[in-house]
C-alpha cells in the first residue's frame, strides 16, 4: 500500500481501510489452530537471519538519519540492529513458538440450576493497536505476542526506526503469508504522521485496545485522543522501604541491585525510605556502596543528609519534585520516615504504582506493608527488579501494565486474551 | 457540601476536592474487614425501610417535575419509588451481605526456580465513577456494590432524579457513618452540570475506572471526554439463529422468549436469522406465535417476507437499517441465510456483539457458532435473555459489559475488582 497523498482525508481513509482488514483478519486469527500461528512465528525467525542484510541496510539509513538529528549514544544505540542482535531477535521468537497458547482455554464451567451448562473460555481480545517509539525490536515482540495470541496487530512506530520497521513488517507478511495466514493480521502504519494515529484512535468500532509504550508525551496523547481503550505502560516512581526490622546487609544488596543493575528501566528504584532506627546504622554504608556501584548521586532530606554528611558521604539535598520523580538515571531519592505507617502513606501519595519493596525480618510489618501499599507489585526481601513478565513466569511480555483494568504488572500471552461466554441449554427460557 | 457558585474554577475544584477524598477513603476501603462492608450495608437496608417518608417525599419532588416537563409514563414508572420497591431495594442490600467478600482472593501462587514466591490476589480498583440516567435503584445498586468490593464509588445520576439520589446518597452516608466506615466511601456528585461530568472524566490520577450506563448519547460523551478507563454497558443487537437441524418448536420457544419476554432490556432479541431450508417451515408459525404473544412487528427481508406474505401472517419489509437496530420494542428484523456460515458472519458483521443464540440439534454446527461468532456470551439452545449476572450465578451485577477489556458480559463483584501480585523473597536480586 502506497500514501502518495498526505492529505487529511485521503489519509483517514487509508488508515480506516487498514483497520477493516485487521478486523477481518482478526477474526479468521481467532478460530485458527496453534499450529498455523506457530510456523507463521517459525518463518518469521528463519527471515530475520536470512534476510539479515536486507534489515540492516534500512537499518543503516535510519542510523544515518539518526546521526544527522544528533541523536545521543544511547538512542543510537536502541536504534541499532546487527546481526547478532538480528539472532537473538529471531530466537525470542522461536521461544515464542513454545509458549501455551492462551486462546480457548477453559476459565471455569458451572452448571446452573436451570441445568444450564456455562463455560468462560480465553479468546483473543481482536484488533490490538501498538503505538511506540524507537526500538526496532518492540515491532517483533508485539508482531510475535499479538499473533500467538490470536490477535490482529496494528503498529505505529516512531519516525526515528521507519525504514527498519518497514522492512521487518515486510518479514511478517511474509512469514504470514507463508504459512497460509491473512496477511492483514499484522500491519504498520506506513507513515509517521500524527494524523494518522489520531485517526486511529478513533475507530474504536475496529479497534479494541491501545497499547502506547513510551514516554510521558505519547502516552499523554493517546490517552487523550482515544476513544478506544487503553492500557498504558508507564512509568515507574519505585520505592524500596528498610524497615526497622531489616537485615542491613540484605537491604543494602536489594538497593544496589534495584537502583544500579539497569537504571533506565520501569522497574528501577528511584526512591528510598528508611526508617529512623536503622538509619544511622544503615545509611552510610548503603550510601557508599551505591556510590562505589555506580557513581550514584543520592538526593537526601534534612534528616538523611545529616546522618551521610556526618559520616563524610557525598550527597545533595532533594527537591520536592524529587520524591516524585522517575530519573532513570544512577540518581536516587532518599528520606527518613518514623513509621511503617509513614512509609505506607508515603509510598500510595508518592509512587506511580508500579513496583514497591519492604526490606524486613518481621513478617507483621511485611504483611501490612503488602496489604496496604496499592501498587501493581509489592515485593518483601527481593529487588524491584523482578517486577517483569519473565521474571514472574509468564513467558514473554509485551510490557508493565500500569493501569488498574485489565492486566496489572506484567502483560503475557494471557493478558492479550479477553474471554467470551458459551451457554449450552436444552430449550431454556427466561421467566 | 454545597455547590451555591456554579462558576466553572469553582466547580472544578469541588468535583477535584470529592475525587481526592473518595481516593483517600479508596485506601481505607481496600482493607477493610468484610464484616464492617456488611455492617454498612445492613444499616443501609434498614435505613430504606425506616426513612421510607423522606425518600418519597423527594421522589415526589421529582415526579411532579417529571409530569411537568411530560416524561412518557414508562420513564415516569423507572423514576417511581414505593414502599413496595423500597422493600424490594433493602432486600436486594440485604443479600450482597450474602455474598463472599472478593477483595483477597488468591487468584494464582507459584513459586520461581530462585525461591520467589509469587501471589497474585484480587483487591479493588480503586475510585469508581458510575454515570447514569434516570433509574433510582442504580443509586443503591452502585453503592452497595461497589462497597462490598472494596471500591470508592462517585456516583452521577441523572437530572430526573436529583432529588430521590440525594436522599438515597443521605442514607448511605448514614448508614456508612454507623459502620465506622468513611463516609467519602461513597458520594453523590450534588450537581447535573454537565462541565461537573466533563472535569471528573479528566481526573485519572484520582479515579481508576468510569462505567457509564445509559443511552447512546451518554455512552458517546463518556467514551469521548474521558482519559480515565471507560467499561461501556452499551446496546443489545442480540441475534437468535435458527439452523437448518434446529427443533423448530425449542426455536420457537426460543425466539418468542428472547423477544417478548422484555423488549425493552440489552439482551432481548432484536434479529431472527433463519436457515433457508427450514424457513418456510418454522416462519409462518413461528412468526403467528410472535404476533400472538406481543403483536411483534415482524420486519423481512425479500425471502421472509415472501413465505409470511404466502402463508397470510402480517409483516413488513425491512430496511437496511433495521438489521443493525436495537430496538427496545416488541419489533423484530427477520432474515433468512443460505448457510451456518453466512449467519456466523451477518452476525459478526451486524450484531452489537452482545448475545448470540443458535438454535440446533447439530453439535457441530454449535460449536462452530460458539467458536466463530465474536460476542460476550453465545448461547446453544437457549434464551439470549440468560446473559445476565444473576442467570450467571454473579449474585449480583452493576451491568453487562460490552468491552471486551477487563470484563465481557456481566459484571460482579469479582470484575469490580482488579488485582496485584505479592512476592515473597529471602534477599533475591536480579542479574
Amino acid at each position: 500500500m502506497k500514501f502518495t497523498s498526505p492529505m487529511s482525508a485521503d489519509l483517514d481513509h487509508q488508515i480506516t481501510t487498514l483497520a477493516q482488514r485487521a478486523r477481518a483478519a482478526s477474526l479468521v486469527l481467532a478460530t485458527v489452530p496453534t499450529a498455523l500461528k506457530d510456523a507463521a512465528l517459525q518463518h518469521l525467525a528463519e527471515l530475520l537471519t536470512a534476510q539479515a542484510e536486507a534489515i540492516l541496510a534500512a537499518n543503516g539509513r535510519d542510523l544515518a538519519a539518526a546521526r544527522e538529528n544528533g541523536l545521543t549514544a544511547a538512542q543510537i544505540d536502541r536504534l541499532t540492529l546487527s546481526p547478532e542482535r538480528l539472532q537473538l531477535l529471531a530466537e525470542s521468537v522461536r521461544q515464542v513458538t513454545r509458549l501455551p497458547d492462551p486462546v480457548g482455554e477453559l476459565l471455569e464451567e458451572t452448571t446452573r440450576p436451570n441445568g444450564l451448562v456455562l463455560r468462560r473460555v480465553r479468546v483473543p481480545i481482536g484488533v490490538i493497536g501498538i503505538v511506540y517509539e524507537a526500538r526496532p525490536n518492540v515491532t517483533i515482540d508485539c508482531a510475535m505476542l499479538c499473533l500467538k495470541s490470536g490477535n490482529a496487530a496494528i503498529l505505529r512506530g516512531g519516525k526515528e526506526c521507519f525504514y527498519t520497521n518497514t522492512a521487518l513488517a515486510t518479514l511478517i507478511t511474509q512469514a504470514l503469508a507463508k504459512a497460509g495466514l491473512p496477511v492483514d493480521a499484522v500491519q504498520l502504519i506506513p507513515t509517521t504522521d500524527r494524523a494518522a494515529l489520531t485517526t486511529l484512535l478513533k475507530l474504536d468500532t475496529l479497534v479494541h485496545c491501545i497499547i502506547p509504550r513510551g514516554g510521558e508525551g505519547l502516552i499523554r496523547f493517546v490517552t487523550q485522543n482515544s476513544t478506544i481503550p487503553v492500557i498504558k505502560h508507564f512509568q515507574g516512581v519505585c520505592f524500596v522501604y528498610v524497615d526497622r526490622a531489616a537485615d542491613l546487609a540484605m537491604a543494602e544488596q536489594i538497593i544496589v541491585n534495584a537502583k544500579t543493575s539497569r537504571p533506565g528501566v520501569c522497574n528501577a528504584a528511584e526512591q528510598l525510605l528508611v526508617h529512623r532506627e536503622v538509619a544511622a546504622a544503615f545509611l552510610p554504608a548503603a550510601a557508599r556502596a551505591l556510590i562505589a556501584a555506580a557513581q550514584v548521586e543520592l538526593r537526601c532530606d534534612a534528616a538523611a543528609a545529616a546522618m551521610l554528611h556526618a559520616a563524610r558521604v557525598r550527597h545533595v539535598a532533594a527537591t520536592n519534585a524529587d520524591y516524585k520523580t522517575e530519573f532513570l538515571a544512577q540518581i536516587l531519592a532518599v528520606r527518613v520516615v518514623d513509621s511503617l505507617e509513614t512509609a505506607i502513606a508515603t509510598i500510595n501519595r508518592d509512587s506511580s504504582g508500579h513496583s514497591e519493596a519492604i526490606v524486613t525480618a518481621d513478617a507483621e510489618a511485611a504483611r501490612k506493608f503488602q496489604t496496604a501499599v496499592d501498587s501493581a507489585a509489592v515485593l518483601w526481601n527481593a529487588s524491584t527488579r523482578f517486577n517483569d513478565g519473565f521474571e514472574f513466569g509468564l513467558g514473554a511480555e509485551i510490557g508493565i501494565s500500569t493501569d488498574r483494568l485489565h492486566a496489572r504488572g506484567p502483560m503475557g500471552l494471557r493478558e492479550l486474551c479477553s474471554y467470551k461466554w458459551l451457554v449450552t441449554g436444552t430449550g431454556q427460557v427466561r421467566n
